[in-house]
Parts: structure tokens; C-alpha cells; sequence
């Protein structure tokens, strides 16, 4: 598998890397960026949290935005940002912001034009992974984390994959895709009309049929224009209230659905990580 | 004069907002960003830092990506970054990244077609600092930093008012514009031939002249990719050693011109200024 290394920028005392491959799931040449703290070397590999981005985004957004690097820098933690979707001139697209590239929800699709390309669930789940432990310092122990459409992707991994995550954080996520429009939109795209197939890809429906536990931080502005019609954290709330799911909900007075709310609260999830990384 | 409040978003129990207002030197409307801290009210106004950003940049390139807002919320500092020119369909520009919109130096034109619009010197060191000062609940006591491009700006700025000033930083900067090509590139558009009129806008040369004292903090990456042709940083640190001006200079082995270089150490500047401004 070649991997090519397209730029470097030394961020408190480690290394942020973007690079590209030709991915086998996905059918195409694939971007993803990489911050190495400083105490990753061959022989003292670090673990590993895997970020997930939202709608629109690259593997760019929160490498730049979040302010991430510090604490990872502090807790010798590496970070994994994906792209969010299959990307090129000969993969399906669509003209609207949430299908298409950029768009992947972190799904495999089954349906035309989407199934050729369009299957970030086992590129998330199982090629990513590969490449990244066979090219870095890093150790077999991993966290997901994500934001809005990426939280609904590092929830929905978590809770099918928990012998593969210690933890699991989001920021605003989609907690319930095949109830809001954003999901239902999506899901009808790449799934088809079957909704049994769409609940595969829910957190809130993995979580009602699961007796799995996996410690889960959510933080959620208030003031986020898309909390009441898209995001419903409570669906997710409620049920893992009922169930003793070890959930902290966390609600924020003021804070929107953008990067400055996620750089408020960023340092909370990496060392709610890494005790649980331990 | 109106003011108008284009964007909120809440940053560190702080606020991030983006104003747009018809400027009277610029003969154009501007946007700038301001943070204000959690300790910013009518009955407790804070200190400002004054932050102006490199070649390309708009108001919004400090304030997603370097993270200066946890620091500017713990140490209870407001900070203003303008936009990089003036800006509008009707304002003269050119089709290089270094001149025109996007690159106005800092400094107020005297040649055609650049006069009318570009006079930045007066945008930030009198017209932008009243409108803060009538609008938010700030202080008198200012510093001022910048990176690259704003790093000229913060230093050439800071030596010629030494007495608004109580600090000054900058990351990268070009300390010595007459000397270098973005600078004899700008200058002879903006200023003309006369090299007289260009050194009252370079760093080096007014250092040379001046016997002001101002505690000043320059951070610089080894591994600029502008570090030789355009930055030169010792012509300005061998004449600050001369004359014993209150300069630490950092070299950092590894980094570059990015903003990944400006996160890594903007809190040591933030915590420079605050000293500073005690």
C-alpha cells in the first residue's frame, strides 16, 4: 500500500501530516491528516483517537480549528482526521451540502450511483485503522470522537465496534439520522426505502437493541440552530438513561454548532480519553 | 457612525463577533473580529490586543485557527483583528497575492490608483481603535502583534507610537521591507520610487533612528520557507542588540510559517502582553 506524504507542520513540539493514499474500499485516492505528539517515537507508541468531521468538511477543519494539537501535545495522544466522504472527478456527487462528497455519514451504500464509492463505514472501521497502525508509533488502543454528522459517525462506530474503542465523544451529533432530515435525506440515498437497513446506522436504534457499555461524553450547545430539527440529543438521552448506559450529556448556554464551541470543550473530551485510553 | 454586528458565536464563556462599518479613511466598508472575555463588561472593561494578520488573510484567519481565545479568556484580554486592506468591488487591485486586496502593508498609499482606498496606517492606528473604543467596553491600554505581513505592521506601528503602545509582538515578521521583495514590490506601488518615503514604514529603519524603548517579543520558525529572502529578522535583532532595544527573539528549530507555528506560542505573547499592560 503507498502512502505519500504531502505536508508537515511542526505544532507544539509534534507533527501535523496530511497524506494520501489509494484506498480499496472507497475506490479512489483518499486524504487524511495526522497529529503526532511529541512522545510518539518507534519504540514509545502513543494511542490513537480517530476524529470525524461534519458535513462539508475535510480532514482540514479540525486539524486547524479546534485547538487540539496543546492537549494532545499534554497527553501524547495522536489524532486521526478522515476525510468526510469518497472524493474525485469520477465519484458521485450531488449539488446540495449534505449529499455526496462531503457528505458521507459513515456509511457503506448499497444503492446507484453511491455503492461504487461510497462505503466510509469500512473505511473508518477497518482500512483507515490498518494504514495508520502499520505507518505510525501507535498503539492498539483507540478512541472515536466526531461533530454533528461525525458524531453520529463516532457514536454509530462505537456502539457496533466496542471491543474496538475504549471511549467514545461527540460534539452536537446526530444521535437519531432516520428521524431528522439531514438522515433521512442521506440514508433514503445511499440505503434505499428500507428502513431496517437505515437502523444499522443509528445510534439511537443500535442503542436500544444493545447491552453494550462504553463510556460516552456528548457536549451540545444551546444556542445551535440545528439542535431542535436535526441533532435531538434527547432520543439518545432518554434512552441511555433508562438503560444505566454510562453517558455523560453535557448542555452548553450560549454555544452554536461551529468550531468555537468545539475548541471550548475539545481539551474535556481528549482527557476524558485518555483516562479511559489507559 | 454605524456599526453593524454580522456574526456571534460564544468562544471560552467569552464572544467571538465579526462587525462590518463604513470606514472614513478607506472610503470602503470593513469587517473586523473582536474577542471579548468573559470579564469584559460595561462596569469592567479590558485591555485590548491589536492583531494584524499576513498576506491573504481577512479577519477570520486568527481567530478560527490560532486559539488565542482560551488564553485571551484566562487572562481577561480583548482582541481585535482587522481585515488585511480595504475590500470592495469598486477598490483598485491586482492579480499577485501580494498586492492589493489582501496586502495592504499597513501603511497609507500616495500613488494611483491605490490613495483613494488604501490607507491602512490611519485604519489601525486611529480610525478602527476609536470606533472600539466608543463601541465596547475596553480600556486605554493596548498592545499589538502580527505574523508576517502583520508583523511589519505591529512593529512598524508600535515604533512610530510608542505612546499608545505598551507592548509589541509579532511572529515572523518582515522586519525590513525596503530590503526585500514583497516589500520593494508594495512600497513602490503604494509610495512611489522614493526610497525616503519607504523607510518611514520599515521596522529596521525607524529602529535605526529611534531612541524608543518598547518590550518587544519576536517568535521566528527555522524552517520558513521565507525565512532568507523575505523576512531577514537579524537586520532588525543586530540593531536592537546595538542599541540595547528591550527585544527577546526566539528562533524555533522545525517550524514554519503557519498558523500550526502561531498556535504553538501565542500564549506566551498573550501572557507577554498581559504583564505589559499591568
Amino acid at each position: 500500500m503507498t502512502i505519500e506524504n504531502l505536508s508537515s507542520n511542526k505544532s507544539f513540539g509534534g507533527w501535523h501530516k496530511q497524506y494520501q493514499h489509494e484506498s480499496k474500499s472507497l475506490n479512489c485516492n483518499m486524504q487524511f491528516a495526522i497529529y503526532l505528539p511529541p512522545q510518539a517515537t518507534q519504540s514509545t507508541p502513543v494511542p490513537v483517537i480517530y476524529w470525524l468531521s461534519g458535513l462539508t468538511c475535510t480532514d482540514e477543519n479540525f486539524m486547524q480549528k479546534a485547538g487540539a494539537q496543546r492537549i494532545a501535545a499534554e497527553l501524547g495522544i495522536a489524532i486521526v482526521a478522515p476525510d468526510t466522504s469518497p472524493r474525485g472527478d469520477d465519484v458521485a456527487n450531488d449539488d446540495s451540502y449534505d449529499l455526496g462528497q462531503g457528505a458521507g455519514f459513515y456509511i457503506n451504500a448499497t444503492q446507484n450511483p453511491w455503492g461504487k464509492h461510497y462505503q466510509m463505514y469500512d473505511y473508518i472501521n477497518d482500512e483507515l485503522p490498518k494504514l495508520i497502525k502499520e505507518t505510525f508509533p501507535v498503539t492498539d488502543k483507540w478512541a472515536i470522537s466526531g461533530h454533528s454528522m461525525g458524531g453520529h459517525g463516532a457514536l454509530m462506530m462505537a456502539l457496533r465496534n466496542p471491543q474496538k474503542y475504549s471511549s467514545v465523544s461527540a460534539f452536537s451529533p446526530i444521535v437519531n439520522p432516520v428521524n431528522c432530515p439531514w438522515g433521512e435525506k442521506a440514508f433514503t440515498a445511499y440505503l434505499g426505502d428500507d428502513k431496517a437497513d437505515w437502523r444499522e446506522y443509528d445510534s439511537t436504534e443500535l442503542l436500544r437493541k444493545s447491552s453494550v457499555e462504553i463510556p460516552t461524553l456528548i457536549d451540545q450547545g444551546l444556542s445551535d440552530n440545528f439542535l431542535a430539527e436535526q441533532l435531538k440529543p434527547q432520543n439518545f438521552v432518554t434512552l441511555a438513561t433508562d438503560k444505566a448506559f454510562p453517558l455523560t450529556y453535557r448542555e452548553h448556554e450560549g454555544y452554536d454548532h461551529s468550531y468555537y464551541f468545539i475548541s471550548s470543550f475539545i481539551e474535556d473530551h481528549l482527557k476524558f480519553h485518555k483516562e479511559n485510553l489507559k
